[in-house]
């Protein structure tokens, strides 16, 4: 279970090994929201995403626990790259298995990190079980995307920042928006808040027609998504929410909000012209939400909004820029 | 004369008014540079460029030393938007004098910033006159945009957090990349580095057919630029260095590196993929140094290249993402 105390033993472990990434803001966009907007660039954090966090934290904790000799992940994306980067810095082997027909660029990339990348068929082979039978070989243990207690405190690291950043500008009740795909980012900022800043909200944005945490939340219990592809925002596009983040979410976030793709490309080039940061589509629904949903969050408390990644192609951000 | 004691109480001026970019890096540029590779990503300060310190520091000073009533610059860039922001968040005026040709988005982010833009037609009016005029009307103080020693001041605080995030990394020796244009930010720089990490030494960085300083360098004193338009490089097109900033280069820095424009165009997109930053091409040129002329630059030590501002037009960013 992870609570403030996981939270801040993750913060012990990161010191020195992420990026305390800054939090930045611009008049022109404050304008746009119609309140105070500040946006948490994790998109600055080593491997271009938030997930090196939760990935250093589950490696140090299982290396702190005992015998392993290496770790394994399942991710074409954003968690393949911040397990590998985490293995490598702390000197141990990672494998990463992930679909042949992945984008050359990720397999690439995750390789350079210093993975072993282990490519399977997805018609034919069972990915599942040929991480099952390598960790039995190779003593490897799994490092889950978001359903694990201490990945989600790696990623609550990123509230504890938030907190410690808006109380030096003197705020002390906020909306802090959040991109939610499985929802490690999402519970752990709001177990790290909820200690730390009371008086701040967490909403878990997502696309339209992906937004099972919103409408899990709205039925109080867990949906699954209808559609698990054909988004640009895929960097957070899940089946549904995890067993661990899932209840989290539920006792503690507010209303999910929902964005549409273009709200997404939108925020992209506004993020481009004012704030000199580049996100991925799946990252800036919080900043869409921010900028062009403020009127469904109540009252006139400032904005946080977490711009959690980076990792977007050419293409795609040509495609938000001539938006 | 700016010296170190200057830029500390300008350090002093600025604490918890400008941002304290971080220092970014990546493997995949190392592997380019072939060396350790760090960015000074000061892209992510107020209104986009390292500007907002040196017109902060100077309208702070402006302000202690007595009767001011409002400061006044011509600027149609960086420089505008800087003392904009600097003055408004002071509570005093600001007049900026702009052609009336400059792109309508600058005047109009100027404008948004609180300034009093004041256009003219560079065909038949005198700015300096207009510019004499308004200042004796009003009692505006002006804040020039690098040969002043308060605003050179300003800018080296870059250089002090430069010497103390290298020091946090262990580096004790480097080579800092610099984009140079009146040399307000390379001179404060290295003043700062002189006094606090002798063991670097900076380059003036720019682009080819605008490189005056590297030719005032090689010839011992100071030339000028033969044409002063036609490069993507605006940001850092002068006429030639400053009467106080040349001194302080020729003392103090190494040679200067030149780039092509299409080196520049390549490194903004090298910051998009792999640091998530967005660069104008101007302040690429010190990033170009370090990734593709790295070799012109003595022994093995670690790079540091200043990504001095980020207002690049959707345009621009989109040309060189298609280079």
């Amino acid at each position: 279970m992870t609570d403030i105390h996981l939270i801040d033993a993750a913060a012990r472990r990161l010191e020195g090994e992420a990026r305390r990434t800054p939090l930045l803001s611009s008049p022109f966009l404050d304008e746009i929201a119609g309140r105070p907007l500040f946006v948490k660039a994790e998109c600055l954090q080593h491997t271009g995403s938030f997930k090196f966090r939760g990935a250093w934290n589950a490696v140090s904790a299982l290396r702190e626990a005992g015998d392993v000799k290496g770790v394994i992940a399942f991710s074409s994306g954003n968690h393949a790259q911040g397990v590998a980067l985490a293995a490598k810095r702390q000197g141990l082997p990672a494998v990463i298995i992930m679909p042949a027909d992945a984008p050359a660029i990720k397999i690439a990339n995750t390789r350079a990190l210093g993975a072993e990348v282990v490519e399977f068929d997805r018609a034919t082979e069972d990915r599942d079980e040929i991480g099952a039978r390598l960790s039995a070989e190779r003593g490897l243990a799994l490092v889950k995307p978001f359903d694990m207690a201490e990945v989600i405190a790696g990623q609550g690291t990123v509230g504890l920042e938030i907190a410690e950043q808006a109380g030096e500008l003197g705020i002390d009740s906020a909306r802090v928006l959040v991109p939610c795909g499985g929802g490690g980012l999402t519970s752990g900022i709001a177990v790290a808040l909820a200690a730390r800043a009371p008086g701040f909200t967490v909403h878990p944005c997502e696309p339209e027609d992906f937004d099972d945490v919103a409408r899990s939340q709205a039925a109080g219990q867990r949906v699954r998504n209808q559609r698990l592809a054909g988004s640009i925002c895929d960097a957070i596009i899940t089946p549904e929410a995890g067993d661990l983040t899932w209840p989290l979410m539920r006792d503690l976030c507010g209303p999910g909000q929902v964005v549409t793709e273009d709200e997404a490309l939108r925020a992209m080039a506004l993020a481009h012209d004012r704030l000199k940061i580049v996100l991925e589509p799946g990252s800036a629904v919080a900043l869409a939400a921010a900028l062009f949903h403020a009127g469904k969050l109540e009252g006139d408390a400032p904005l946080i909004a977490v711009a959690s990644g980076g990792n977007v192609d050419r293409a795609m951000m040509i495609r938000a820029l001539q938006a």
